[in-house]
């Protein structure tokens, strides 16, 4: 078994090399993963993915799909489309419907069949919880079905970093539903940040047309960045710059940790088995 | 046109009403949209589902799928899925192909065309950036597909308040891959927070083998506690309980406002228009 190949020769690694490094292979008590990058993608779910289900599979139940590189054109489009359909169905719907509508037109099948709205529910951090931007959550399903789970994760990763460290909205769009003057850093994946801090600038409150027209221009710029990323790996250009925030802080995690801990930040826990180092949660 | 009707209906009501009642239309600044239960899902994204793409649609594009009431051994086999798929693709796919598994033995088609491994990114709170729990994010797919988007994030808010109250895990499989001693409450739907507080309390490091099992087990009662609500709309016995909690606190957030605030809670923000009280983000 391919398992039992990767556990004797994960043997020649310490645990911290397993977690922390290249992530190949983790192993721990006698379990053996495989991780694709930073933490990545387990056994089984590469780009040509493999399922545990004892039904037939169809086509379209393996991943990447057919993608091709799309043109400034496109782009513009899929901007265009994660906007208005913001108003449709919030963040999450319009990232993710912004790309695949532009490849229902251009590719065709599997995209035509997939039921876009099976991501609605990642609004506002999830149902309205404030966790992880649902813009983010559409990209990731968006990018998994174009580049497969490992890459497409490795992307999403690209993009969340992006997202973090860059003063948004971008997107200007030719009919916007409200003006809107402000841009902002969110230094965080989490909706309730995300959004919090631009309300706080722009000095208006949820729900707002300010707001929502910002969370609409938003979808489009994560769409946009999205796209960019899976152009790339089109052209066999993209690389994945940066190891996921769990594997460098031994927790997932955002990488700012003062700005919630303040100057009480805990030690990276010791990984794997032993004794945790958290302190505060 | 319908959104016209609502528009019309909508003059009678408040913005607050609007925004923090019973959730059925929201109009700020000119702009319509139609909310589900809580801040719910906007107009075109209900049960029988629209797109605004030109592409032909094909059967599997319109949710919901057919779902067919699961009995206890269905449940158990989706519990031991779970577990196990945890360590192929970590909680989203583990929760998410749980329960599509078992549809595909149950039902077939169009489950057996779902790209399940589409969620495998949202691990580690996407990506591992600790942000919402992929056990949810799974959860919310799942429900999705066979209960529609507008029904089927009323199911994972129900969820989600269920998780972030109660002592998990909770299964206890056959085959575990180690033993763990500790329950723990999250009161929050963060993986950083959700597993963080958990290995405090185990003592544990993250990849340790207690901490895989504990997520893996959280993966099986996510996807159970999930089907249950999937059951009970089946048997139309399924009522949103809850609202979402944007449309409480004015917000996207966690309802424990004071476990990041402290005592410093931020007033809750002037819904719609006007200036925003938000003082710390």
């Amino acid at each position: 078994m391919a398992q039992e190949k990767e556990k004797a020769t994960a043997t020649a690694l310490t645990r911290r090399e397993l977690l922390l490094g290249a992530g190949k292979i983790t192993v721990a008590g006698g379990i053996t993963v495989m991780a694709g990058g930073g933490l990545g993608l387990l056994a089984g779910c590469g780009d040509a993915s493999t399922t545990t289900t004892t039904a037939a599979k169809t086509q379209s139940a393996t991943l990447p799909w057919p993608y091709l590189k799309l043109e400034t054109v496109d782009v513009k489009k899929i901007q265009e489309t994660a906007h208005d359909n913001w108003f449709v169905g919030f963040c999450a719907f319009a990232t993710l419907s912004g790309i695949v509508t532009l490849l229902r037109d251009k590719v065709g099948e599997p995209y035509s069949s997939f039921p876009m709205e099976v991501i609605t529910f990642a609004h506002g951090g999830t149902a309205g919880w404030g966790g992880t931007c649902g813009t983010l959550i559409g990209a990731g399903i968006a990018a998994s079905l174009a580049a497969g789970p490992k890459v497409g994760e490795e992307i999403l990763n690209e993009v969340m970093k992006w997202y973090t460290e860059t003063d948004l909205p971008i997107y200007k769009p030719d009919n916007p539903k409200a003006e809107i003057k402000s841009v902002s850093k969110s230094d965080s994946p989490l909706c309730h940040l995300s959004v919090g801090k631009w309300m706080k600038k722009e000095g208006v409150g949820f729900l707002s047309p300010q707001q929502m027209e910002r969370c609409a221009r938003l979808s489009s710029d994560v769409a946009a960045k999205t796209v960019e990323y899976l152009n790339a790996k089109a052209d066999s250009k993209f690389a994945s710059a940066n190891k996921e925030p769990a594997a460098v802080n031994g927790l997932p995690s955002q990488n700012n940790c003062t700005e919630c801990h303040g100057t009480n930040v805990p030690p990276v826990p010791t990984p794997g088995g032993g004794e945790s180092l958290i302190q505060s949660h």
